[in-house]
């Protein structure tokens, strides 16, 4: 209810802020008996934690996950698989003189019109750092998938204007832009890095595909498999649109193009996405998600502080001037719980 | 579970299928001591009727509610709120031809790998038929959020490649198009009614305003308010995306040009679309939803049947050539809900 | 959350007021596929009506249930099934007198309280009549649980203080007091008709077994078989008591006494009543309820209105001198809807 | 839905084994801005510890407990709270003869047939140490239940036999059983030991009562305060029922002696034990638990291995001969967490 569980028969629950003692997650409804490592698990955080170049942020967070339950001589048992990380490399002092000002873009004038109080440090829970649960619970499903032949791929689309000429899926994790296309990688870097000397900062479109569904998941009325994807999505931090198949392009689109036939071999194109009335129809499942600007940024911008009091703000910080190639593998995460929950949902309907 | 309730603490449940006995829902979670009479609801239920001009079905769907439990003398009660509409001119038979046979576009295919059955005539529950429970109980929260001061207003912002170029509120009820800009609504009605008569249809956008609501409402990490947006709008049926505030044309702007900056006074801007950390920021929540060409189109498509034998196959009926003025009043009753569900969370956090 | 809807996999959400316009329930997760026809619901609803002999009440409910979506053409779709039961013979007048009054023993002080407005007509929703809505659903989990090889029999066990002393199973639906033992129930039926006749009522225990249910089946730790059974008991009015195997007696057991032992062919005992640790063993599951006597005599009793005012009254209607009964076919039905649940729970953990 | 969270509104998910690195608990849903120090929860956890006395297990837990999110500055932020324990004076060898055994009395046999695969070092996921988590979060539900003015108190009633003939409150704490009768205790003490002597153990009756609760809370239809608290002790390993006020002696009452009547001071007695309709009444709410006997016991028992083989059994190890003194906490926990539940789902409602 308080909005800190996600799924239904295959859920998480996540807590922990930026500069508290540590974050993590708690894993429900995993399959008994399957094989799990740390190591598999640790990957996917790897690929999540900052430092990793020069477009992400040099903050340290060595994400070392530890699995305290739900793994019995390196299988799972099916009860609740619990993930905890540490914090480190906390720099509190450093959010002191931020502490009764509202960063525009931020979460902090709302946290404290909603509870009363907030926890300034880094954003708190607002922090990105709370996607570092997801992430790890994430695994658990990806693990889960791989075994119903099931894969998920999330890669940069486009960065501050620049958009992917190509789609060269194996370039996508050899370059620091996470981009699908190498070429158009070393364009969105180089702009990055002269917003970030700027101290600015810029958006971008990510786009996600899921191979290997089988037709008939998702649960019309309100639980549609887009639906579920969509509030999956709009639960990233930075995440301002979801667009499946041809989005937005449907609305100057007609019908009799839209619409995709079918012969004897299956769907002769794909403008859906991979859902049709809310469950999978075997395609591909693709869409895209908008990413705004990180709000943290040096540039002097205009605020109050908790008194009302006007100031002028700069967030000096340790930050990503795109997020993007960061948001990539959490959003890999989450489309990998809405699946794995959505392969359950169905067996129990089913079963 | 099954996907068929929305909502934690204001919540509906809906059944019934397109040419079955009727449809409706359950409203559980009412306020209880609130005036609510019969023509409140019907009124919301009026606007989404077909039939009510020359760009929508001619179908007759007269949609007089049945209000069988939770009201007593006038008031709700708090306990749960059935409204029942039964089903009117049916014409079964005229799904015969399709029993067999997938439908571009349609979930035809898909419910029937998803449940092995599927009650072919007029869609079943994929049909927009579904939707009525949802106007009903969204007008049951629209009640509820009144008393408190929020007002919730969708309208056609697009349609067939023509933009509205205005915004006069009051032009919304007063055109078939329910477009903003009256000057535009003439030129999409004319558009629409050429599709229309080549048997082919179009999409379009709508964008929705809420106002009046507090600071403070939506639940992180995972029920922010725009996720739980994001999944009610992606759970009506011809919605392939959403995007929030500038949305999708955030990805190209910098950090400095989308944060909002504050004075004294508010917010200077908008970009974020009132909508911070997944917790509102007291200003106007603004989205805008892509909506698909209708479906059912007459003219020719290639298709197979559930032999997997290859068909030509059109769709012969009475549809609807771009959905977009119905769709708004499905979209102001699913943000209702929403809306109305945060505020209860909210005040169970608090309470 | 308003406490309308029960299950997770498998679940129902009932509506509807004693003298209201009619009863009934969605139940939702429905397995497609099912054969499924009126009368054998219609069979449970039968066993539930008042009117049945002289230990129930001579009011009037035909109960006739219409299902209006979710079985096409004999067989269930998988999509929600909804079953309305209109309500006939009502009487709202007969309580004109105690529009104002607490009857000791009802829930009209607490109903008043919780939400500052009541439907006092025959109680309104805390009438009996709210479990017609759950026999329909549980009549629905009954059937799927049949292809399961589950069968569920409930039975008066003591009422009066008459217990019975023997188990003839075939005799429970064949004595108007669905005792186990024909003989005690020839002497229920007389002390029972004894009471009426002074306008006092009694209570009794009703027991329960649950045959052919596979081990495991149950979820530890919060929503344990008997813990979900507890609560599907509880949540029936008059119910004030719930014990499995040994139950109450077991406090007063030695360890050594009643843990079941076990040979290669199985539990030597079913102290534990067929769970161990909130999961199935594999035996018969067995559990008692403890049933208060009917709140409605006509014995004169204290009580004030609601304006605080100090009065007598006596319930003068038609009424159950004895409820269990009647309860009889709600427990089996609860029990079914507990199963149902649970085996697609299971489903979804291994699925 | 794996059924490891507990509550609507306010709610706690644990996880841990009992010699698996660590057992916890996230308590979500937590009113911000209320001041709660570790020792608070400290104190609750040292009640449940084992090693208090000659009837506990000489187990050492230390119990000590770890907020790793959720406080700030001393107060809580309406994030979730995370409380972690770690475990020691694990002992897994001791556990090495019974890893293919099934144990009379405990959830071997269940757990391997669910699951398929089972952690057995000291029962694992189904040890008692799970309750560790739920005291915890019961704390947290304590102390914003103090400030409602709502207290909960439990103590041993009856074991092996020796009820309690007398209620001195102050006593409960101040005897190793935690029972209500300080001169019952003694002979309960004796009894205890001299059972652990011959290697047996004993069951006995739990009682809890709470006061202080605001006529109006619980959600009938399915969610009665009672359905909830009887899930919740069910919920709870060792304990095979429960009743309400009178509960199983109601079954022999008449409605003329069960009914509580009312003058203008209130209620004139307490049958119902403060739960009328399923809403409390603003009495005392009152009900009694059954606790079988400690099922791990050295006296020589018949079972078989996970092979089928026919074995003889002994449960060596450090065990409670009698549950009641530890279970008490647990009782008071797990009511406190039922309880802020319902408080804040009424202010979801009527907010």
């Amino acid at each position: 209810m308080a909005g800190n569980t996600f799924g239904e028969t295959f859920k998480i629950t996540t807590f922990g802020e930026s500069h508290g003692a540590g974050v993590g997650v708690i894993v429900d409804g995993v399959t008994p008996g399957v094989e799990l490592d740390t190591e598999y698990i640790q990957k996917q955080m790897d690929r999540r934690k900052p430092g990793q170049s020069s477009v992400t942020s040099p903050r340290k967070e060595y994400d070392i996950i530890h699995i305290l339950s739900g793994v019995f001589e390196g299988k799972t048992t099916g009860t609740p698989l619990f993930i905890l990380l540490n914090n480190h490399d906390m720099r509190p002092d450093a959010y002191n003189d931020i502490q009764h000002s509202f960063r525009p873009g931020h979460a902090d004038f709302t946290y404290l019109r909603k509870y009363g109080i907030r926890d300034h440090r880094g954003s708190g829970r607002a922090s990105g750092r709370e996607t570092a649960g997801r992430v790890a619970g994430g695994a658990v499903a990806r693990k889960l998938l791989e075994r119903r032949g099931v894969s998920v791929v999330a890669y940069t689309q486009e960065v501050g204007g620049i958009a992917c000429r190509s789609f060269v899926e194996q370039s996508i994790e050899n370059n620091a832009m996470r981009a699908c296309d190498p070429v158009a990688a070393i364009e969105m870097i180089k702009k990055v890095e002269q917003l970030a000397e700027k101290g600015d900062s810029c958006g971008g479109i990510v786009e996600c595909r899921i191979r290997g569904v089988i037709p008939g998941l998702g649960e019309p009325a309100f639980d549609k498999l887009d639906a579920e994807l969509a509030k999956a999505m709009l639960s990233i931090g930075a995440v301002k649109g979801i667009e499946f198949g041809e989005g937005f392009a449907a609305a100057s689109m007609l019908g009799s193009e839209h619409n995709d036939e079918m012969n004897s071999d299956g769907f002769l194109s794909n403008h859906s996405g991979g859902i049709l009335g809310g469950i999978s129809t075997g395609q591909e499942i693709i869409f895209r998600i908008a990413v705004k600007p990180t709000s943290s940024i040096s540039v002097p911008q205009r605020t109050i502080n908790d008194g009302g009091e006007e100031q002028q703000i700069q967030t000096i910080g340790r930050h990503d001037p795109c997020i993007c190639p960061r948001i990539v593998p959490v959003v890999e995460a989450m489309a990998c719980l809405v699946l794995e929950d959505q392969y359950k949902r169905q067996a129990a309907m089913l079963g």
